[in-house]
């Protein structure tokens, strides 16, 4: 018994080291997981309510958003305006601009109404085939705002079919009313922020900047040792700007991923590969940002370490709700493979939020989660930009 | 008396210098044209069929693709994966790919087939607020099939709301049948093919690629003479891989528009000001080539030439489909302000298309070809990547 049998199809179930293509594969669903998934030939009778002929049409596992900043008040179309005009950063930051303006934005929306200002987001992602989303909070930066924000992304969860993976990230920048105070700050993060996100239920992980304009590498540890003492696993944005060793950091506290990643040592590489710590490449950032330093990315490949793709939607430095421009991005730009690509917004992207038994591939078991195609072969997913040819997006079972 | 007013609207009408913003702005339209476009305080009486409150949106022009290979055969998916798996452009070349793998794909397609296949491209441009599209012929490379590439093209026209500049490209590239032959190629070229497309009205300018790997200046200029002789304008493929002066021969037959424009010279910047010719500037071959070379802005700047963006919507170096992206490609990688970027688009893709008395700006007199924007601002449109903020497209009135 099936509730639905999808036949017909051509199969990337991202199973094995490459696509996993089946080809005249047929997929069953039961109570919003899959129950069957491989060759037609080979499955079992399967009564089921409803039954589609998929015509040919690929399917993949739904696609997972590893790293955003989903929710945040206002945007800065208007600084990116100036730039474009001669001004400069710190003309910028003087007039009030950079992450401070999204934090005044942020703190002085209420809840529903930073749902509603990521609603468009969020639906540009889903109607690309995602069915899984990370979102971190980061610029409220007082307990209440970041409080607000996790909510707000827990509640987009509630707003569409989509799983919503929530990342606490309060040590993101040193607010304004802590200049010159980094360590009270963070004092603030460990001792009142954690404890109440984590009693709350509001975080599946937390996340800190660990970069020279934001937090050290003796900072960053201290909040990793807070989320580690209330069950929290950990993740970071390291050697983004500069080689901090973030990255071994975070892979010697056995960090989710370490994301952004340009300027990563081979010894960070070796820490990651060692901890199994998953690289989560952003390169909308990377080209919105005008990067030139490539992140390591034959190391990664020579070490074993899996490489995840996400949009890091954010209205600082990558305005982008695209996963498929992601992935032309990181083939054009980092020279990934087809197979990368797509691996990287799937089964590394269900391991960079710790869900890998849960989503990531077409496995019997994992929740029936899909994207399928309009396509002849998957690097169409890769090679185009700007058309969507997603046929039907499916999300635990429905 | 008019059929339709938008009222309550915050207009980008692109007439003067800038993006000629009107706040508490009015536009009425009647038969399809603009009746009136200004202040609301201004306007005379509109008893109006249908009245429209735009809640405070902005309406920019229809946006103008004025530079795309919409039709073709096939795509180049696999190409594109077989080079990131290490590929040379030799082995793909030796495995029948490249330019020549579309040309054959075009040739084996009927008319209808790529009526089809082009239309979910066309719908991706539409789905953006495009209203005006040029279209290429150049890879039929046969009289029969450039013809056939042209009636896909008008036919394009018949079967969307939606504009459709047609532009004879015979001298694309040398088909296999004249290899080593060019100067024969450029015989049938201007001694068949422009006298059969001009007879049949297919055209509505003639463009060619004069580069090392196509053709050369002097053949070039006999196309252009050729164009001329039945009176049609001319564009060209200009100094994209190298500098050949080719923008300066443009410039010399009074070129609606060259076209691509990395490697152009200060003399061609200088001929192309003389004369009036519109730069196209296509940043998404650019990033797709992972071009470093930019075209001159700066001296374009300068010398006053208009500059236009396109998609260059094409198999092999631009498959591209998101204008909106266009113009963040053009903010991003070449620098160009948001004016600049919205002016490529709009007024300047009129120009290169020898539309502007028809299209382009919001102005009385022109088509009523509008998009209406979800936006706060215009740079919105710029900043964004992979988020479609149109609220509605508007046709000729409709
Ligand atoms: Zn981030
Ligand atoms: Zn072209």
């Amino acid at each position: 018994m099936a509730d639905k049998v999808w036949r017909n199809a051509r199969l990337a179930t991202m199973t094995g080291e490459g696509l996993g293509i089946v080809e005249d594969g047929l997929l069953a669903s039961r109570d919003g997981l899959i129950a069957y998934v491989g060759p037609a030939a080979d499955a079992p009778a399967f009564p089921a309510a409803v039954s589609e002929d998929c015509q040919g049409r690929w399917i993949t596992p739904g696609l997972i958003d590893c790293h955003t900043h989903l929710v945040h008040g206002g945007n800065r179309a208007g600084e990116f305006a100036q730039r474009l005009a001669g001004a400069s950063y710190e003309d910028i930051a003087q007039a009030g601009g950079g992450i401070v303006s999204t934090m005044r934005a942020t703190r002085a929306a209420t809840e529903a109404q930073l749902v509603e200002s990521a609603l468009p987001r969020l639906d540009a992602l889903i109607a690309e085939g995602v069915t899984t989303v990370e979102i971190k909070s980061g610029y409220g930066l007082s307990l209440t705002d970041e409080l607000k924000m996790l909510r707000a992304a827990r509640a987009l969860g509630e707003a569409r079919p989509v799983r919503v993976a929530t990342t606490f990230l309060g040590a993101h920048a040193v607010p304004p009313e802590y200049r010159g105070e980094a360590d009270a700050y963070v004092d603030l993060v460990c001792n009142e922020m954690i404890p109440a996100v984590a009693k709350a239920g509001l975080a599946d992980a937390v996340d800190a900047f660990c970069e020279t304009i934001a937090f050290s590498p003796a900072q960053t540890e201290r909040v990793f040792r807070a989320a580690h003492a209330h069950g929290l696993p950990v993740k970071l944005h390291a050697e983004q700007l500069s080689a901090l060793g973030g990255a071994t950091l975070a892979a010697r506290h056995r960090a989710l991923s370490a994301d952004h990643l340009e300027h990563a040592s081979s010894a960070d590489v070796a820490a990651m590969a060692e901890s199994g710590t998953v690289a989560v490449l952003l390169p909308g950032a990377f080209y919105f940002m005008r990067e030139t330093q490539l992140p390591p990315i034959a190391a990664f490949r020579t070490a074993g370490v899996p490489i995840a793709l996400a949009t890091d939607c954010n209205p600082g430095t990558s305005p982008l709700t695209s996963p498929l421009l992601v992935m032309n991005m990181a083939a054009t730009l980092f020279r990934l493979t087809v197979e990368e690509a797509l691996r990287g917004l799937t089964v590394n992207a269900a391991r960079a939020l710790g869900l890998s038994a849960r989503i990531g591939t077409l496995e019997p078991g994992k929740a029936c989660d899909l994207a399928i195609w309009n396509i002849g072969e998957p690097a169409e997913l890769v090679y185009r930009m700007g058309l969507n040819p997603l046929h039907a997006r499916v999300w635990s079972g429905a």
